[in-house]
Protein backbone atom coordinates (compact mmCIF):
# COMPACT_ATOMS: atom_id res chain seq x y z
CA UNK A 1 0.00 0.00 0.00
CA UNK A 2 1.32 3.48 -0.77
CA UNK A 3 2.25 5.60 1.83
CA UNK A 4 -0.24 8.56 1.60
CA UNK A 5 2.49 11.37 3.11
CA UNK A 6 4.48 10.63 0.09
CA UNK A 7 2.20 10.37 -2.55
CA UNK A 8 2.18 13.18 -5.27
CA UNK A 9 -0.47 15.91 -4.41
CA UNK A 10 -1.67 16.95 -7.81
CA UNK A 11 -3.14 20.39 -5.94
CA UNK A 12 0.13 21.64 -4.52
CA UNK A 13 2.20 20.63 -7.17
CA UNK A 14 0.14 23.07 -9.24
CA UNK A 15 0.10 25.53 -6.63
CA UNK A 16 3.93 25.17 -6.32
CA UNK A 17 4.17 26.09 -10.07
CA UNK A 18 1.79 28.57 -10.10
CA UNK A 19 4.55 30.52 -7.52
CA UNK A 20 7.62 28.99 -9.85
CA UNK A 21 5.32 31.22 -12.55
CA UNK A 22 4.68 34.08 -10.37
CA UNK A 23 8.03 34.76 -8.78
CA UNK A 24 9.28 34.69 -12.28
CA UNK A 25 7.34 37.56 -13.67
CA UNK A 26 8.61 40.97 -12.43
CA UNK A 27 5.38 42.64 -11.74
CA UNK A 28 3.81 40.00 -9.70
CA UNK A 29 7.08 39.45 -7.79
CA UNK A 30 6.85 43.08 -6.95
CA UNK A 31 3.31 43.26 -5.99
CA UNK A 32 4.24 39.92 -4.18
CA UNK A 33 1.67 37.55 -4.93
CA UNK A 34 1.44 33.87 -4.29
CA UNK A 35 -1.22 31.39 -4.21
CA UNK A 36 -2.48 30.15 -0.69
CA UNK A 37 -5.01 27.30 -1.40
CA UNK A 38 -6.37 26.01 -4.16
CA UNK A 39 -9.53 23.67 -3.64
CA UNK A 40 -12.42 22.32 -5.71
CA UNK A 41 -14.32 25.90 -4.81
CA UNK A 42 -11.20 27.77 -6.56
CA UNK A 43 -7.84 29.23 -6.39
CA UNK A 44 -6.93 31.63 -3.23
CA UNK A 45 -4.18 34.44 -3.91
CA UNK A 46 -2.59 37.04 -1.50
CA UNK A 47 -0.53 40.50 -1.65
CA UNK A 48 0.56 42.40 1.07
CA UNK A 49 -0.68 46.20 1.46
CA UNK A 50 2.77 47.31 1.75
CA UNK A 51 4.03 46.35 -1.64
CA UNK A 52 0.36 47.53 -3.37
CA UNK A 53 -0.26 50.60 -1.64
CA UNK A 54 -0.96 54.00 -3.72
CA UNK A 55 -1.00 57.93 -2.85
CA UNK A 56 -4.18 57.37 -0.46
CA UNK A 57 -2.84 54.59 1.97
CA UNK A 58 -5.18 51.76 0.52
CA UNK A 59 -4.52 49.27 -2.25
CA UNK A 60 -3.44 50.29 -5.47
CA UNK A 61 -6.52 50.09 -7.92
CA UNK A 62 -4.22 48.08 -10.56
CA UNK A 63 -2.86 45.77 -7.78
CA UNK A 64 -6.54 44.91 -7.09
CA UNK A 65 -6.87 44.76 -11.06
CA UNK A 66 -3.54 42.60 -11.14
CA UNK A 67 -4.45 40.11 -8.43
CA UNK A 68 -7.78 39.83 -9.33
CA UNK A 69 -6.94 38.63 -13.08
CA UNK A 70 -3.70 36.60 -12.27
CA UNK A 71 -6.65 35.08 -9.55
CA UNK A 72 -8.87 33.77 -12.34
CA UNK A 73 -5.24 33.39 -15.10
CA UNK A 74 -3.98 30.92 -12.29
CA UNK A 75 -7.00 28.97 -11.51
CA UNK A 76 -7.42 28.33 -15.38
CA UNK A 77 -3.54 27.04 -15.27
CA UNK A 78 -4.12 25.10 -12.59
CA UNK A 79 -6.61 22.89 -13.61
CA UNK A 80 -5.45 22.73 -17.00
CA UNK A 81 -2.04 21.34 -15.26
CA UNK A 82 -3.90 18.69 -13.21
CA UNK A 83 -5.16 17.71 -16.11
CA UNK A 84 -2.24 17.35 -17.65
CA UNK A 85 -2.91 19.60 -20.66
CA UNK A 86 -0.27 22.15 -22.31
CA UNK A 87 -1.94 25.23 -23.22
CA UNK A 88 -0.98 29.17 -22.75
CA UNK A 89 -3.41 31.08 -21.27
CA UNK A 90 -4.47 34.67 -21.81
CA UNK A 91 -6.85 36.97 -20.40
CA UNK A 92 -9.23 38.19 -23.38
CA UNK A 93 -11.21 40.95 -21.44
CA UNK A 94 -12.73 41.82 -17.80
CA UNK A 95 -14.47 43.95 -16.17
CA UNK A 96 -13.76 45.66 -13.16
CA UNK A 97 -15.85 46.79 -10.17
CA UNK A 98 -14.10 48.59 -6.80
CA UNK A 99 -16.60 48.72 -4.37
CA UNK A 100 -14.36 49.97 -1.30
CA UNK A 101 -11.17 51.16 -0.47
CA UNK A 102 -8.80 48.15 1.19
CA UNK A 103 -6.54 49.14 4.03
CA UNK A 104 -5.20 45.75 4.88
CA UNK A 105 -3.49 42.66 2.43
CA UNK A 106 -5.21 42.05 -0.70
CA UNK A 107 -6.85 38.23 -0.50
CA UNK A 108 -8.49 37.55 -4.08
CA UNK A 109 -10.47 34.23 -4.58
CA UNK A 110 -11.28 33.24 -8.19
CA UNK A 111 -13.83 30.57 -9.05
CA UNK A 112 -15.65 29.61 -12.36
CA UNK A 113 -18.60 31.67 -13.97
CA UNK A 114 -22.25 29.88 -13.26
CA UNK A 115 -22.90 27.99 -16.34
CA UNK A 116 -19.07 27.20 -16.92
CA UNK A 117 -17.85 23.64 -17.15
CA UNK A 118 -14.28 22.36 -16.31
CA UNK A 119 -14.58 19.26 -18.46
CA UNK A 120 -16.37 21.18 -21.16
CA UNK A 121 -13.20 23.63 -21.12
CA UNK A 122 -10.91 20.76 -21.46
CA UNK A 123 -12.59 18.85 -23.91
CA UNK A 124 -12.51 22.06 -26.27
CA UNK A 125 -9.55 22.36 -26.09
CA UNK A 126 -8.65 18.98 -26.98
CA UNK A 127 -10.52 18.76 -30.14
CA UNK A 128 -10.25 22.51 -31.39
CA UNK A 129 -6.59 23.40 -29.72
CA UNK A 130 -8.30 26.15 -28.43
CA UNK A 131 -11.24 27.32 -25.54
CA UNK A 132 -12.45 29.83 -23.73
CA UNK A 133 -13.82 30.41 -20.28
CA UNK A 134 -15.32 32.38 -18.35
CA UNK A 135 -14.70 33.41 -14.62
CA UNK A 136 -15.41 35.13 -11.58
CA UNK A 137 -13.03 36.77 -8.91
CA UNK A 138 -13.69 38.86 -5.73
CA UNK A 139 -11.22 40.37 -3.35
CA UNK A 140 -12.76 40.89 0.65
CA UNK A 141 -11.62 42.86 3.69
CA UNK A 142 -10.85 41.28 6.71
CA UNK A 143 -14.33 41.48 7.81
CA UNK A 144 -15.36 39.85 4.66
CA UNK A 145 -17.10 42.43 2.87
CA UNK A 146 -16.55 41.88 -1.11
CA UNK A 147 -14.17 45.35 -1.98
CA UNK A 148 -13.38 44.72 -5.40
CA UNK A 149 -15.03 42.19 -7.92
CA UNK A 150 -13.98 40.70 -11.61
CA UNK A 151 -15.45 39.24 -14.16
CA UNK A 152 -13.32 37.81 -17.28
CA UNK A 153 -13.31 35.49 -20.20
CA UNK A 154 -9.81 33.55 -20.43
CA UNK A 155 -8.26 31.62 -23.39
CA UNK A 156 -6.06 28.65 -23.65
CA UNK A 157 -3.79 28.11 -27.01
CA UNK A 158 -2.40 25.03 -27.49
CA UNK A 159 1.38 25.35 -28.68
CA UNK A 160 1.31 25.07 -32.54
CA UNK A 161 4.81 23.08 -31.87
CA UNK B 1 7.26 91.56 -20.77
CA UNK B 2 7.63 88.38 -19.34
CA UNK B 3 10.26 85.84 -20.19
CA UNK B 4 8.37 82.91 -21.99
CA UNK B 5 11.19 80.08 -20.73
CA UNK B 6 11.01 81.51 -16.74
CA UNK B 7 6.59 81.59 -16.84
CA UNK B 8 5.55 78.81 -14.96
CA UNK B 9 4.19 75.96 -17.29
CA UNK B 10 0.80 74.48 -15.58
CA UNK B 11 1.39 71.14 -17.90
CA UNK B 12 4.66 70.67 -16.36
CA UNK B 13 4.13 71.14 -13.54
CA UNK B 14 1.32 68.60 -12.89
CA UNK B 15 3.17 65.94 -15.01
CA UNK B 16 5.48 66.39 -12.73
CA UNK B 17 3.63 66.20 -9.58
CA UNK B 18 1.91 63.12 -11.75
CA UNK B 19 5.35 61.57 -11.55
CA UNK B 20 5.95 61.90 -8.37
CA UNK B 21 2.99 60.37 -6.96
CA UNK B 22 3.87 57.35 -9.27
CA UNK B 23 7.37 57.09 -7.96
CA UNK B 24 5.55 57.05 -3.89
CA UNK B 25 3.46 54.26 -5.09
CA UNK B 26 5.66 51.13 -4.71
CA UNK B 27 3.55 48.92 -7.19
CA UNK B 28 3.71 52.08 -9.51
CA UNK B 29 7.47 52.36 -9.13
CA UNK B 30 8.46 48.78 -9.25
CA UNK B 31 6.34 48.90 -13.16
CA UNK B 32 8.43 52.31 -13.81
CA UNK B 33 5.32 54.15 -15.10
CA UNK B 34 5.94 57.37 -15.98
CA UNK B 35 3.99 60.70 -17.56
CA UNK B 36 4.92 61.14 -21.37
CA UNK B 37 3.25 64.06 -22.55
CA UNK B 38 0.27 66.34 -20.97
CA UNK B 39 -1.44 67.90 -23.94
CA UNK B 40 -5.17 69.14 -24.40
CA UNK B 41 -5.73 65.94 -26.02
CA UNK B 42 -4.94 63.50 -23.20
CA UNK B 43 -2.24 61.47 -21.14
CA UNK B 44 0.62 59.63 -22.62
CA UNK B 45 2.23 57.19 -20.07
CA UNK B 46 5.54 54.93 -20.51
CA UNK B 47 6.41 51.56 -18.49
CA UNK B 48 9.29 49.69 -19.88
CA UNK B 49 8.58 46.09 -20.94
CA UNK B 50 11.67 44.65 -19.09
CA UNK B 51 9.67 45.16 -15.54
CA UNK B 52 6.44 44.12 -16.77
CA UNK B 53 6.68 40.91 -18.69
CA UNK B 54 4.70 37.82 -18.18
CA UNK B 55 5.39 33.74 -18.57
CA UNK B 56 5.38 34.40 -22.55
CA UNK B 57 7.67 37.40 -23.26
CA UNK B 58 5.20 39.82 -23.57
CA UNK B 59 3.41 42.38 -21.70
CA UNK B 60 1.70 41.36 -18.27
CA UNK B 61 -1.89 42.11 -18.46
CA UNK B 62 -2.12 43.08 -15.02
CA UNK B 63 0.05 45.54 -15.73
CA UNK B 64 -1.48 46.87 -18.83
CA UNK B 65 -4.10 46.95 -16.94
CA UNK B 66 -2.41 49.19 -14.30
CA UNK B 67 -0.55 51.47 -16.67
CA UNK B 68 -4.40 52.11 -18.30
CA UNK B 69 -5.99 52.88 -15.34
CA UNK B 70 -3.34 54.82 -13.83
CA UNK B 71 -3.17 56.83 -17.59
CA UNK B 72 -6.61 57.74 -17.15
CA UNK B 73 -6.40 58.05 -13.24
CA UNK B 74 -3.33 60.79 -14.14
CA UNK B 75 -5.44 62.36 -16.38
CA UNK B 76 -8.26 63.13 -14.42
CA UNK B 77 -5.90 64.14 -11.11
CA UNK B 78 -3.48 66.26 -13.29
CA UNK B 79 -6.11 67.93 -14.60
CA UNK B 80 -7.60 68.71 -11.70
CA UNK B 81 -4.46 70.23 -10.45
CA UNK B 82 -4.44 72.46 -13.45
CA UNK B 83 -7.88 73.83 -12.65
CA UNK B 84 -6.52 74.25 -8.69
CA UNK B 85 -9.03 71.84 -6.79
CA UNK B 86 -8.26 69.60 -4.55
CA UNK B 87 -10.19 66.28 -4.78
CA UNK B 88 -9.03 62.29 -4.30
CA UNK B 89 -9.55 60.37 -7.07
CA UNK B 90 -10.94 56.69 -7.50
CA UNK B 91 -11.16 54.48 -9.93
CA UNK B 92 -15.09 53.11 -9.67
CA UNK B 93 -15.45 50.40 -12.11
CA UNK B 94 -12.99 49.87 -15.43
CA UNK B 95 -13.73 47.24 -18.37
CA UNK B 96 -10.94 45.83 -20.53
CA UNK B 97 -9.86 44.26 -23.76
CA UNK B 98 -6.87 42.54 -24.20
CA UNK B 99 -6.36 42.01 -28.16
CA UNK B 100 -3.28 41.08 -29.03
CA UNK B 101 0.23 40.17 -27.17
CA UNK B 102 3.06 43.29 -26.50
CA UNK B 103 6.22 42.72 -27.14
CA UNK B 104 7.35 46.06 -26.54
CA UNK B 105 7.20 49.01 -23.76
CA UNK B 106 3.96 49.58 -22.63
CA UNK B 107 2.52 53.30 -24.07
CA UNK B 108 -0.83 54.06 -23.07
CA UNK B 109 -2.98 57.20 -23.98
CA UNK B 110 -5.96 58.30 -21.90
CA UNK B 111 -8.57 60.77 -22.89
CA UNK B 112 -12.40 61.69 -21.80
CA UNK B 113 -15.14 59.47 -23.29
CA UNK B 114 -17.59 61.09 -25.73
CA UNK B 115 -19.71 63.55 -24.23
CA UNK B 116 -17.51 64.04 -21.57
CA UNK B 117 -16.71 67.71 -20.32
CA UNK B 118 -13.83 68.91 -18.36
CA UNK B 119 -15.57 72.10 -17.37
CA UNK B 120 -19.09 70.19 -16.04
CA UNK B 121 -16.92 67.92 -14.24
CA UNK B 122 -15.05 70.66 -12.42
CA UNK B 123 -18.75 72.23 -11.99
CA UNK B 124 -20.36 69.40 -10.49
CA UNK B 125 -17.10 68.93 -8.41
CA UNK B 126 -17.43 72.37 -6.65
CA UNK B 127 -20.96 72.33 -6.12
CA UNK B 128 -21.73 68.88 -4.87
CA UNK B 129 -17.81 68.27 -3.35
CA UNK B 130 -17.97 65.13 -5.69
CA UNK B 131 -18.29 63.98 -9.32
CA UNK B 132 -17.96 61.08 -11.47
CA UNK B 133 -16.20 61.44 -15.56
CA UNK B 134 -15.62 58.81 -18.26
CA UNK B 135 -12.97 58.00 -19.61
CA UNK B 136 -10.98 56.08 -22.43
CA UNK B 137 -7.34 54.67 -22.60
CA UNK B 138 -5.82 52.46 -24.85
CA UNK B 139 -2.18 50.67 -25.51
CA UNK B 140 -0.94 50.60 -29.09
CA UNK B 141 2.52 48.46 -30.12
CA UNK B 142 4.99 50.47 -32.30
CA UNK B 143 3.38 49.88 -35.21
CA UNK B 144 0.15 51.38 -33.88
CA UNK B 145 -1.67 48.71 -33.79
CA UNK B 146 -4.19 48.60 -30.61
CA UNK B 147 -3.15 46.09 -28.74
CA UNK B 148 -5.37 46.99 -25.12
CA UNK B 149 -8.22 49.47 -24.37
CA UNK B 150 -9.87 50.63 -20.86
CA UNK B 151 -13.22 52.27 -20.57
CA UNK B 152 -13.69 53.29 -17.04
CA UNK B 153 -15.23 55.66 -14.25
CA UNK B 154 -13.63 57.75 -12.07
CA UNK B 155 -14.53 59.64 -8.77
CA UNK B 156 -13.48 62.63 -7.22
CA UNK B 157 -14.07 63.39 -3.56
CA UNK B 158 -13.23 66.84 -1.87
CA UNK B 159 -11.57 66.07 1.25
CA UNK B 160 -14.10 66.54 4.02
CA UNK B 161 -11.58 68.87 6.01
Amino acid sequence: MPDADLAPDPRADALATLDAKFAAMPPAAAMRIRGVVLDDDGLHLHAPLAQNVNDKGCAFGGSLASVLTLAGWGLVVARLRMAGRVADVYVADSRLRYLLPLYADIDAHARLAPGEDWAAFVRCLDERGRARLALEAEVRDPAGTVVATLAARFAALRPSR
